[in-house]
C-alpha cells in the first residue's frame, strides 16, 4: 500500500516520476545500461541536463541572462557561497531573518562581510512573516528565505527591493509562478519540490558575477558552472535526471499556475479543517501560512491527546506528521506532488478524531 | 542485452546492486515508500549510513582516530576543501605531479598555502609514476594520486613519507588492500568503484583538524561532518545507499582481497593481450600499469585502423572505449564491479580483428 507521505524533506515525488527513476537506474532508455553508469560527457546524459535546463527556462519564464546551474551540497552550501561570489569584505548585505534556515544564512555570510539584519520574527518563535521593514540603498543584496519548513511560514508576497534579492527557495520552488526580475540569485535544494536529495539548483543572474576580490576556488565559482554548463566536473547525474522528470511532470499538470492552484486547493483542505476542528489550531499568522509546511498543535486543554492523533495518523498510512521541536505538535508537508487524496485523508481524521473525544 | 561497460566514470556497478537500487527507488524495503522520498532523519536512513560507515571500517580495517564522512562535490571540491582544512598560508605542502586530476589538485591548492612539486611526470606525458623523489620533511602532507584515470598509470607502492599522505584515490578506492595508517586523509568521487555519481568519501584521520587559522565555512569543514555523522545537512541519500550495497557486494566477494584477486586477473588478461598483438600497443611505464584504466594505442603503422577497430567495438556491445583526447587510442575501464567476461571479450576482438588485418 502506497503511504501518504507528509514528510518536510527529503519528500514527496509524483508517482510516476518514482516509478521512471526506478526503471532507469536499472536499464535506461533500454540501451542495456544503468543511468547509474553512464558517462556525464556522453550523449544520454548531455541530452537531459540541456532539456532540464530549457524546461526550467520556459517553466519559470526566465528572461536572457539569467543562468540555471546544478550543483551539490544544499541550500546550506549556497548560504556561504552565496556571499561568497556577491559580497566583498567590508560591504554590507541585508537579512530577513524569518526562520532556522534564515538564521544559518545570516551566520554563514557574516564570515564573508557586514550582515545587516533588518528584520526578524525571533521573538515571536517565527510565526509570522515580518513586513514594511527598510531595505538599506547601499546594501549589496536583501536575502529572504520565500518558505519557513520548520515554522510554516510562507513569504506571500515579496517585498519591492531597491537591490536584487537573493533568495532561498528550497521549500517552495517551482510552486507558484514568481516575477524572475527582482532576484538576483535564487537557490533550492531540490528534496522538497523538485527531486532527490543531492542537487541544488542555482538561478543567477549572470552580471551580478565577477565582481567580488576574493579567491574562489573552481568549485565554488558560480562562473565555472556557468561556462562549463554545470558540467565541470561529474555532476549528480541520478539527481538531475529525476529533477528532469518532475520538470516535465510540472509542465504537463499546468506549470506553475497549475501547481499553485494544487497547492492552493491542498492548503485550503487543511487549514479549513485546522480553523473548523475544536481540538486544533494552526501555529503562524493567518495571512502567512505557508501553503507547503502546514504547522499545527492541539489546543492547550487537550494537549494530552496530541500523541494518541500522531499514532491514529501513522495506523491510517500516513507519515511523516510529527512537528519539529522547535514547534511541537504537528507538520503537514504538501509539496507539490502530495495528491489532494492524501490531504483529505488526514483532514478526514481529524475530523473524525474530535468526532470521538469531544 | 546488457552492454559491455567500458566507461571510465561514471561507470559499471554490480548488477545486483543496481537491480536493488531499481527496487528502492520505487519502493524502499516495501514499505511504501520511495527511497527518495524518505527523510534522512528516520531509521531506514540512519541504519543505511550506520552500516555503510561500519562496513567501511571494516572492509579498509580502519584503525581508531580515522573517521568516514560522506560528502558531495566530487574529488573537485576535495581539491581546495584538504588544503583549505590541512594547510595555513605561509606552510608548505608538498604534491606529486602525475597527471590532470592531480595538477588540478596542485592548482586549487595554491589558493591556501605555498605548494611545493616534488614530482612530476608531465614532460612525458605522464606515461609513468615518478619514485625516489625527496619528501620535505617540513611538509604539512604529502599529496598523490593514486590512479591516473586519463592516462593509465597506478601508484603500486605508496612511498614511505615522513608525513601524512593526502591522497585522491577517487579511481582505485577500494580495489585493493592498503595500510590506512599511512594516510592523513583520502577521498575518494563514489562514481569509479563505490556508487552513483553524487558522494564523495573522505577519510580523516581526526588529529590533524583544527590546526588552521582561517574561517572555514560549517560546509567546509570536515569537523562539522564528523560531528554531525555526515548528517548536518540533508546528504546525497540514493547515492550513499547505493554505495553501502557496492559495499556489501565487496565483502561478499572477498573485500579488497577478494577485488585485488579480480582486478588482477582482469587487468592480465588485458595486457597479455595488447603485448602480444602486434596492432596494439601500451601507453605506460609497464611497471606502473593500472588495473583500472588500461590504455593503449595502435602501433603507428595501423593508426589508421583505430576507428575501424572501436566501431567493431561498439558493434560488439561494448562502450566507452574511446580513449581521452590527452592520450588517443583506447582507454579499457575495468573497475570492480567489471566482469571478467567482458575483458576477455575485448580481448578476443582485439585477437579476431589482428588475425583479420594482418
Amino acid at each position: 500500500m502506497k503511504k501518504h507521505n507528509f514528510s518536510a524533506g527529503p519528500a514527496i515525488l509524483p508517482a510516476p516520476v518514482l516509478k521512471e527513476a526506478g526503471k532507469a537506474a536499472v536499464n535506461y532508455q533500454g540501451m542495456g545500461l544503468s543511468l547509474l553508469e553512464l558517462s556525464h560527457r556522453g550523449p544520454e546524459f548531455t541530452a537531459i541536463i540541456e532539456e532540464a535546463n530549457a524546461l526550467m527556462k520556459e517553466i519559470i519564464g526566465l528572461p536572457e541572462g539569467y543562468q540555471t546551474l546544478w550543483l551539490s551540497g544544499g541550500a546550506s552550501t549556497q548560504f556561504f557561497m552565496a556571499p561568497m561570489n556577491l559580497l566583498n569584505a567590508g560591504e554590507t548585505a541585508a537579512y530577513a531573518d524569518t526562520g532556522t534556515w534564515a538564521n544559518k544564512a545570516i551566520k554563514e555570510a557574516k564570515g564573508f562581510g557586514n550582515v545587516q539584519v533588518v528584520a526578524s520574527s525571533k521573538e515571536q518563535n517565527y510565526n509570522f512573516i515580518p513586513k514594511g521593514y527598510k531595505i538599506p540603498r547601499d546594501a549589496k543584496y536583501l536575502h529572504l528565505t520565500s518558505n519557513n519548513t520548520i515554522f510554516g511560514t510562507q513569504l506571500h508576497k515579496f517585498p519591492k527591493s531597491p537591490v536584487p534579492i537573493v533568495c532561498d527557495m528550497s521549500s517552495d520552488f517551482l510552486s507558484r509562478p514568481f516575477d524572475p526580475t527582482q532576484f538576483g540569485l535564487i537557490y533550492a535544494g531540490a528534496q522538497k519540490n523538485l527531486g532527490p536529495a543531492g542537487v541544488t539548483v542555482v538561478i543567477v543572474r549572470e552580471d551580478l558575477l565577477g565582481t567580488v576580490q576574493r579567491h574562489l576556488p573552481s568549485m565554488l565559482d558560480y562562473r565555472t558552472f556557468i561556462q562549463e554548463n554545470s558540467l565541470y566536473n561529474t555532476p549528480p547525474v541520478f539527481p538531475i535526471y529525476v529533477s528532469l522528470l518532475t520538470l516535465r511532470w510540472i509542465k504537463k499538470n499546468g506549470g506553475l499556475k497549475g501547481m499553485q492552484r494544487r497547492n492552493r486547493t491542498k492548503a485550503a483542505v487543511l487549514y479549513q479543517e485546522i480553523d473548523r476542528n475544536p481540538l486544533f489550531k494552526g501555529t503562524t499568522a493567518v495571512e502567512d501560512r505557508s501553503l507547503m509546511n502546514v504547522c499545527f498543535v492541539m489546543e492547550e486543554k487537550y494537549a494530552s491527546l496530541e500523541k494518541e492523533f500522531l499514532k491514529e495518523t501513522e495506523a491510517n498510512g500516513m507519515v511523516g506528521l510529527k512537528g519539529h521541536r522547535s514547534v511541537g505538535g504537528f507538520r503537514a508537508s504538501i509539496y507539490n506532488a502530495m495528491p489532494k487524496s492524501s490531504v483529505q485523508a488526514l483532514a478526514d481524521l481529524m475530523a473524525d478524531f474530535a468526532k470521538r473525544k469531544m
